[in-house]
């Protein structure tokens, strides 16, 4: 095949087990709430233990953001390495379901399919530990060149630099959609993912990033700025468009020396995972639909607003309804 | 340990997928909404290949009731069959940790942990296509005498009538029960069910069922009434506690000679699943806290509510709460 696709995403494969927990729960886990943090097997089972029921839904920061584009009708593909378990099938029927192309060979490993406990605090913010498993088997022979080239963006998660074979695949896939002439788009993902790797995130973001997606936390240890205005003036010019994410207060793009901010869109908040993912997904498909940056980032904050409005980072079947009602038509 | 329980549930082990479809897919897959069909590998993969994505949530029509015991603080135990596969995982931990007590040993058997795709339609009704795998393994080896014994009911589902090995672990607590002096519920489960075993049903609660429960279509179907009030009539003191459930009318309690109307709970419906489930649950919490049959059903109204509130057949964890802001204040 060598249909054109939208996007293609690459990221961790992972299921998400979502519990309802006390904030109690966090401190007596020594838990840093609404980050995300790697466990070991270990670790993951004892958690496991003392966690109430869960419900799973498939989830991955970059995954949601490409079964969010699904939903919006767009033509996506998708990158990531699950096991040959049970988790593992549930990823990839819910991922290949919504029409995204889906084709990457499963770890042979011992390794389970990567799972995140997500812990939804009183105030409906999520906290994550995740339990990479398989995801760390991704490499770059998963990254198809051809894959790749259809692609009009690529899309990674910070994630992604975290297990070594998945950072080759990252650069690989990055390089391969600019010698395509395609765009690549990160988003940071965690602002301790962000400490983790400031300089390397720094370097690839003024040379080889088109679009990048941070939040407030992620954009302040990115520049070490004090405030976040002091962050959007550091950042001015980093990249083709810079998306900053603040939850209620909105978003801010910069886009060739312009700089628009975007209010958020009301909405009863029943569990925040996915955010951050579905305002990508929202913003990239107005950017497919050429759309301005105004109204790119007005498609991000509605799909963020669908998200947090149920349980689980995917958005539900009615997205583009949702989206079309409080948008006008798109076309 | 010989601590007194509550209620020991008997019931298939099964972990729902949960997914939103138009009822055109239930036409094109032949599929008797509302109703519990059961079906074989081949037909689970075509289905699940055909579905949109969906979300995993612990089910079983027995083990619901007894999480909606144990959420509301009573004492439980439950025995069903999984596999050793993470589906299994999934089900032993969200039982057990709500304090449950579940001891089954696993199925050594190829099967896998069964599992129902549970088809929600937009009218909130949701039909089940049911894979039983391990289930089947379920046999009276697995009934303990003292785990049945320290139970003051036993609580079993119709759908143990299907898988032989179940059927014989149902008359094998029922008979532990009573020879313990204790009390033997049952719930009819779907009316498809009591179709194939309509004349087993009729012996067996005349004769050894204490509390019943049944929604209008199983309670026809059972007595082959041409009305439910023909129905009701015909239940006259077949049981104990003969308990009929009929959706938005609220449900009717015979007891003794007496015939108690209680209205339904009204509240916004998300999905059906469990209504039943938790409606014995809320009315066997009543009979343990030696409630009137009026209270018993109102507090089984009220948990039915509750679930149908939201996503999946078992209860938040504010289930206690939600009851108690109904019913003022539960000792």
């Amino acid at each position: 095949m060598s249909d054109r696709m939208d996007v293609v995403g690459i990221g961790n494969a992972i299921v998400d087990l979502l519990s309802r927990v006390d904030d109690d729960f966090l401190v007596k886990h020594h838990l840093i709430k609404g980050a995300m943090t790697l466990i070991e097997v270990k670790q993951a089972v004892s958690l496991y233990e003392d966690m109430g029921p869960a419900i799973e839904v498939s989830g991955g920061s970059a995954a949601n953001t490409i079964a969010g584009l699904a939903a919006l009708g767009l033509a996506t593909g998708f990158i990531g390495k699950v096991a040959q378990d049970q988790l593992g099938e549930v990823f990839a029927h819910d991922i290949s379901s919504l029409g995204v192309e889906f084709n990457t060979v499963p770890s042979e490993d011992r390794e389970h399919t990567a799972r995140s406990f997500v812990l939804i605090t009183p105030d409906s913010k999520r906290t994550m530990n995740t339990y990479l498993g398989a995801s760390h088997a991704l490499g770059p022979d998963d990254v198809e060149a051809e894959f790749i080239q259809r692609a009009s963006i690529v899309y990674l998660e910070g994630y992604l630099w975290d297990p070594p074979g998945a950072k080759k695949a990252f650069l690989k896939a990055m390089k391969l959609a600019h010698a395509a002439g395609n765009r690549v788009a990160l988003t940071l993902s965690d602002s301790f993912c962000v400490e983790r790797y400031r300089a390397e995130f720094r370097d690839l973001i003024k040379n080889q990033v088109d679009i990048l997606f941070a939040n407030e936390a992620e954009i302040i240890s990115l520049t070490e700025a004090k405030s976040f205005a002091g962050a959007v003036s550091l950042m001015e010019s980093q990249a083709e468009y810079v998306v900053l994410t603040r939850s209620e207060k909105g978003s801010v793009i910069l886009n060739r020396g312009q700089q628009v901010a975007v209010p958020a869109c009301p909405t009863e908040i029943e569990d925040t995972t996915g955010a951050g993912d579905l305002y990508a997904a929202g913003f990239l498909a107005g950017l497919a639909k050429e759309r301005t940056a105004a109204a790119c980032g007005r498609m991000g904050a509605i799909c963020a607003a669908e998200v947090i409005s149920h349980l689980g980072g995917r958005p539900g079947t009615g997205l583009l309804r949702y989206l079309e009602e409080r948008l006008g038509r798109v076309t």
